[in-house]
């Protein structure tokens, strides 16, 4: 049974603070919208589908505190909030999906009461989060049939149940080989700046009993030229309409080593990952975070005092890299252009 | 003037320690070769060039505290103190280097008191730092011919001044373009996880004032595909005859990203580093360290209690990813097994 990072109970949303996992699990809450919107800035809650779904709570958070007496006066200021959600960012595509959905929900709504129409966005935001766990179970079955026995699985980033609605996205592939009686075993890349392998992945994965070993990222590749990889997973932050994709830093690096070593390479996204009005990567915004993320670990100064940072926080990689794309839709190989366009239509 | 991090004043050894660096500049002194061999293990020193000096001078100190009358008692003491401190870390073929240079001068002097030996093997480990310092330099000659006006460059880990008797290889080759009057950038590696180039390669660029931007290794690959590298550069910890070379983990991953992007992949190092009675990359042996490097910061914990760890410290770059071998006697570039060889018969 993976864990849910984002719960709503009693008219309260909750978030497990992924900054301080795996030393401390720490339960926040939440009730307004600005709140919310800090902790998707400040990492709190992270992984492109739990963005989402937490984005979705605080549009709810947002519609609900808003005094209007008709929707004309309504809708605007909703926006408004959901532009601020919108705001804390920008490469994570299902952020942006969750919040469209819940502004169309509105206006379907838009003959209600604005107080009732707040109630609606919060009927959508539990099912967004709920749909989310299940459509990673579907994605996990399409996925897993692509994992051998004894598969050594590399991941990179947490792509698992604490970056979703429940259950994960390359680690719910991963958990539905596990369910299908296959032995695994996974290598985490560690994942810096943010520890995301080393905190999150490794951590999610011991809980399950799944075997996991950590590697810092630059071990990955030496692993490959060994023989002791078979394949890799990740998640994805925005798949392009051409199957170019957005994801943690370094999973660039990670497919062309995949290459390099004849090593299939997939993505595990959910529909809400895909990005149809995007052609192709390069169009992609690419979030550059805080140099202190690089600079310090704690309040541990790792370099120089004023040194120069770049701090990419994602990369792209190019579509003739990904052996197939899994989605809660069905499994793209190669075509993507017109396999993901094909997906949208199975509605 | 770059730093030379082993010095040797009045009797006395001191090495900063490079642990502590950048937040510490501290210098410890060392009197005797059991203190200087774990200096050696637990990384107060490191670098290929810099162990190999810093075990010439402990293996000098053993020497002088060996009580024998004749070179028959004092010869096989002596190779004891040169076992120990050989067994420090295994992948450097320099430690082996100078420890080797050390007994053939002790056995070239074996007509003299042991007393008298000690005293000439102090001044070999004396001439084996002033000589790496010397050879780094016209190593920097022949390098900075490959450094465009205006090179951005990706260097790994440190092969700086810290990693040497002084100036440094790879970086002792950026030094020498910049004094050649060429405008310059260096990216570095921070290189997970002992931080060779966020604590020690940024410290030591910024204190030259050579502009230097620090990112995490994961970050290479995105900045190749944005063409904001054009070379790389870095040191080398073993070459095989045919050209295959180890250096610090995460080299290996950085060659193939290189090659993906038609970026030249340079190795700079000192003719000790190359070993000819290797015959390729899969004979060096690749030492594994301890997993608290990986999963702790300082007393900070990085991940779960008892996740299992891989942490090997080195990996092997195969030569057909190398564009040029940078050495004191010359620059190799292709047909590595001959090249190599004839830098030997160069004298």
């Amino acid at each position: 049974m993976s864990i849910k990072p984002i719960l709503f109970e009693n008219g309260t949303l909750k978030m497990i603070d992924q900054r301080l996992l795996p030393t401390q699990e720490l339960w926040l809450e939440y009730h307004d919208y600005r709140s919310v919107a800090e902790a998707i800035k400040t990492m709190v809650v992270r992984g492109a589908p739990a963005i989402g779904v937490a984005a979705a709570f605080g549009a709810a958070f947002g519609a609900r505190d808003i005094f209007a007496d008709d929707f004309e006066t309504f809708y605007p200021r909703f926006e408004e909030v959901c532009a601020h959600l919108a705001a804390t960012r920008p490469t994570a595509v299902n952020l942006f999906w969750a919040l469209d959905r819940m502004k169309e929900t509105a206006r379907t709504h838009r003959s209600l009461a604005p107080d009732r129409i707040a109630e609606r966005l919060l009927l959508e935001a539990k099912a967004i989060a709920e749909e989310d766990d299940r459509l990673n179970r579907t994605m996990g079955r399409f996925g897993e049939r692509f994992i051998p026995e004894g598969a050594r699985i590399l991941t990179h980033c947490n792509a698992g149940a604490l970056a979703t609605g429940g259950y994960g996205t390359a680690l719910g592939v991963i958990r539905a080989a596990v369910e299908a009686g296959k032995k695994v075993a996974v290598f985490a890349d560690e994942t810096r700046p943010f520890l995301q392998g080393s905190r999150l992945t490794a951590w999610e994965l011991m809980k399950d009993n799944i075997p996991v070993t950590l590697i810092c990222d630059n071990m990955a590749g030496y692993l490959m030229s060994k023989g002791e990889i078979d394949c890799v997973i990740v998640g994805a932050d925005r798949i392009a309409a051409n199957g170019d994709t957005a994801n943690k830093i370094g999973t660039y690096t990670v497919a062309v080593l995949a290459r390099e070593h004849g090593l299939p390479f997939y993505v595990a996204a959910p529909l809400s990952t895909i990005d149809l009005a995007i052609p192709d990567g390069s169009a992609i915004p690419i979030e550059e975070r805080d140099a202190r993320e690089v600079t310090h670990s704690g309040e541990r100064n790792l370099a120089p005092e004023g040194v120069v940072v770049r701090n990419p926080a994602f990369d792209v990689t190019p579509a003739r890299l990904i052996t197939a794309i899994i989605t809660d839709k069905g499994v793209v190989q190669g075509h993507y252009a017109e396999g993901l366009r094909a997906l949208f239509r199975k509605g």
